[in-house]
């Protein structure tokens, strides 16, 4: 039949393909002549059984395109969804959003990269997780390894406390741990100042530029060594305060 | 009729089919090659009818493509779900995002993977709940078989307690638990740090890997261990404080 | 008129139906044939219409389609929901995703199922609520009824109390239980371990797998008997505690 | 004109229409007659325009035409809302979901229902608020009037309290109840058991089933009864408990 | 040209149309037949360019038609919620779901109708603010000015009291009050039960029916008549309790 | 070419339309006019294209046809959000919803507006954020300053304290801001009533009406003045208040 | 064969393209003109494929068509984001709504904006995460660098202070900083008033308007002196604080 005809064209196309300037990997070439192939012979009995009712009933071949159309409409639109994944992870390669190995956060999900495909990404969460999220539904991406991270540290201390002192021994603290991990740690740490009189006290932040993943490291020290520090100076970090006033009951 | 050379030709198919390169389950070609049978004979009073009614009434075809193209529009919209259904799950199954007896969440819902069908997946939840999801509705998946676990122990202590001394203790705990459970223990334990500088306490932090669905083991002894070292040692795990600044009513 | 006719070919079709191979209800045959012959009545009338429109002014047929269909297009559009709800409840039905007695979950309601219809499933809530859910909203299912139940005790003990007393007592209480609920309990009780360190104390956590809707009995006669047994060994379930530290007013 | 003529068909429609088997509502005939003859009206304008457009310049028919579905188009979809509601309105009728005086819950708004129209459901809340909600809005419902209602009860006990002494107080109570209010409660009430180790006590639970919308008088009565009952007993229900630990200032 | 016969036809319509048994406002009247006119001008220029276009380039007028009805799609869409917005409006007019001067809550927005128009309804919120809110935006409707509404003020009191003395309390004070507000109360106050076994104490419910908008001011005189007779009996109004257990430290 | 003819004629189709009555801003009528021209060579174009490739193969018109119509549809439903925005502009502007000045809430976003565009609306946040929202996302608007705004202040006292009494002092106070604010305020300040039995005591509501964007000033003055005016009488704004039952360790 | 003259033309297009008005980039005309030539090429290959197809068998183009045109409106839809992206990232620049440097938020992600493309806005976070954010995703923005900001500082003061005295202390501190800050404050600081009748005491406001990102420096500072100066004159920010009445046991 005229099958075997298209199936040597197919044939013949992948192969000059195969030597072009773009030449595509050989294994994929024949899996696409294979799909390709089975296409067609599809699409021609499809042909046929067309030409032969239009043989029989003339008008039956308007019924049929309606009724597939009908249905083509139907997989068109549940189809949508792929198209969608794959276009959007065709931008997410060719924009270079993130690559295997950042640290990324996707709506409600976070974890290293493991792979970018062209329809779904895969993440390994801290947890060893493994989050597979359709490239589709990958809209608003944070990359959490291109550039400097923030280590940000909160401390509280009471409001009896002198601010100025408090300040002068954390800058301290920080001096030395600059000193000590020189090869992570870009900018600071430095305190930026006094970013809350809140109930329990008044609360100082602490803020350093590092490495991308090492921020928690930083963080883990800043903490350990400031806590050290105002123990020296016996500056308090306060547990929650309560003022009692006492009432006799003369209701 | 000429219904009967169409069924006629659908067994042919189906039997040549049954002994094709790919064979497919004997079962049901026998259900598709029914299902077909009755398409066709629908299919043809469908038409019969069209041509019937085209005698009497020469415009009247195409009122009735009309009627019926709206009807298929509907029907098209509505069976949209199951086509998305069907193509997500064989994403799921060709891409092997998970498998039968994968601990997975999808969306709020999370179980053991009971049945991966072409519609609908099954998860038996740790409760026992029988959770039945559409595939289509399976966009996002975290698979919790895939590679190693994390089990995480936060410990707190109260600010008085000496840190360092803690973590000595901590890591000693952690050093026995790593001996007696090697064989599910892959990475770890070990204390990361300091946390957080709470309200309560200090927050210590112990992770470690371990083989898939065995961190809540883990993360139980790590938790009973940690007790009765830190106990030994006399370092507390803090309820909550207050300090309480008594004032006599003098307003 | 040409209605006649068509009456007595449907009332024939379902005749023949009636006596067929898969014999439907004839209540319920009379209720269709009874609706189709109102259904081709309108039709014809509005052929009727159509053709003589067409004597009258011969491109008012074009105009008065192009209405109708919008008109179509426009009740497809509403229609289709309930084409959704029918295709939903067809898979609900074909699948056995849940049957009638079954006690299941959908979004934020639950209940016994009581009816599932084509269109619309009901459940019986506990509060004696009827839930009536239309299928096509019925997207993830969660069946209660389908395998064993999980019946899940927190205890809570006080960081005074040793652990491993506790856990022994609970676990004398536990096989107790075993023997007296040999009917409904499928697997354990048995305590699974430490779960968390809490503000108020360390939580033990008791696991059962019992027959379906037996999970609350036994966990009820759980929390009393573990309440007994630790009572008779002097081990408190605590009220939450606090730490309080005195401060004279000094500053 | 033509225009009188089809007025007279109308006319003479409608009034066979009201001798016939469904004799419809005289007042709603007129409106109808009314309506339709205004359509045919404006509709006999349009073609007219047309028709002297198309002996003017032949093209501009389609033209005409294009703008006019364009029009159409957006009406359609503008219009898709309301026959959305008249077919859910029909649903809700037709399969009997509710009728007037039902006590139900549609999504946040709950209230005895008032009108149950083609387009909209009239709800009067026990605040006096009247809830007018689209049909088409009323996806799940709840009917709180089909079916005996549950009356629920929780009543906390402190830690120190004997569980089966308080048991059996309440139960004596339930027994009380039951013979007082025979006419409304069909079942119970009995208490399940213990269904929560809390933080401020034991709870335990009292359950009865009662004719429709009585349920919170019985609740109402269940909670005076076993109030004083427990206060005969002695048994407290417990106001918050704190176990506090007093520490002098040595940090 | 042409365009002057059809400015002429359009106002004989509109002179025939203010004289007709509905007569429209004559600034309206005057508006359309202006804004007729330029949509006939503009549809001329249009149509005169198409034919032009076809003389030069016969297949020309089929490209432009395409662009046409593309630009006029996206139209269609757009404005797809302004006709809502009219389809909308005209169903709220017609079927009185609330006119001006009734206080009406619309999603989470509430306040007295100030205007009803066909697109937009304004509300005057009681903190001044005006919402304007789009008809086709307003799907659920809360009228609180069609009929009597509820005053509801719950009272607390402590496990300590007796309940049916403070019942009889306010029953009489509810009697009172009855009496002083005969002609905005309709039904009650009543106390109708014991509503809740909180933390804090025992809840009494106290109900009555008022005018529309008169709810407010009948709450807040029974809780101040309710306040002064519970005093006046001795019986108290609990502040938070709490029972604390002392513990030395000797862990 | 064609090309200059067409350029001609839309040079003196702006050129009439500069001198006619609605004049056009001479600029923007340059811009558009270059625009236009712009607009017809690309046309101009794509229409020689498809004559020049008619002229060879006789198919491809269509074939182009309807990949340019696909690509139209893709890039109409892309900018139906602009068209959906112009036509929202134009409502907002021709309807005087706000003007630029005016203080509204759009969502979640407040501000004064600065620019009212055809495409986006500017507002400027009391925080000094420039909000620049799209028309067609401006669906519910809150206008805060068309008409008096409501300045609602509410004052706490204690159980133990006299209401009427209280009411009696703050109504004083408003008389007396009444008296020196004036210019500002339009109604009141008066004392509504009791709002609310909380736990830390009985809340007094006071309302105002002020002229817009002065209401909060009122608000700050009634605070401050209302404070004074119950410390002068010696009534107390109470801090939480909690009764405390002590509980010697008999358990 | 035909390609290579089309080729000729397009290479031609770009050159002249070139030496235009409007010059556009060398490389991005040689991308283009290379990506033209490829589309030609396929287009080319696909009508001959159709017209080898016709010869063969006459009806089968508008099979193909059809199933084309079906795929076309998949691949169009997908693309549809992609469109809305670029129309959306266009309106961005040439409305200026933010520019590279600008501190803006968009939805719930916020950050410095680093580069504004065509497609995709990059911004990078205090934090160092790079938010890579579609621009069809930017709906609402908020840019925070147009305009000076505020800086707002609330203080807790006890019920027992003086407000007068304490709004005296702060202003006195707000001249100071003005005076230290004239560079970068623009406006204020000063206090509003009285904000908070509150819990734990009352809040007062300090308000100033700063050059853009200084705000939170200048708010640090104000915290810093404001606590200083009310500390000096015995001012306290209070503790939460508590009325205890005690009662002994007795009921």
């Amino acid at each position: 039949m005229l099958i075997k005809v298209v199936n040597k064209l197919i044939e013949k196309f992948f192969h000059t393909q195969k030597n072009s300037r773009f030449p595509i990997n050989e294994k994929k070439a024949d899996t696409l002549s294979e799909l390709l192939k089975s296409v067609v012979r599809y699409a021609l009995y499809f042909v046929s059984i067309l030409w032969i009712a239009e043989q029989i009933l003339p008008n039956s071949t308007k019924t049929i395109l309606t009724l597939t159309s009908v249905a083509g409409v139907a997989i068109g639109f549940g189809a949508q969804s792929v198209v969608k994944d794959v276009i959007a992870g065709f931008f997410i390669l060719f924009e270079d959003q993130f690559a295997v190995g950042d640290y990324i956060i996707v709506d409600n999900m976070s974890g290293v990269v493991e792979v970018v495909g062209l329809r779904v990404t895969k993440l390994r969460d801290f947890t060893g997780d493994l989050h597979i999220i359709p490239n589709g539904s990958i809209v608003k991406v944070t990359n959490k390894s291109r550039g400097n991270m923030r280590a940000l540290v909160n401390v509280d201390i009471a409001y009896e406390e002198d601010i100025d002192h408090a300040v002068k021994v954390i800058k301290e603290t920080c001096q030395e741990i600059k000193k000590d991990y020189q090869d992570i740690i870009v900018e600071g740490p430095d305190v930026s100042g006094v970013t809350n009189l809140g109930t329990s006290g008044i609360t100082l932040r602490v803020i350093a530029k590092t490495v991308p993943m090492k921020q928690w490291d930083v963080e883990m020290e800043l903490r350990r060594r400031i806590k050290y520090a105002l123990d020296k100076e016996g500056i308090e970090i306060p547990y929650p305060r309560n003022v009692i006033i006492h009432k006799n009951r003369e209701r």
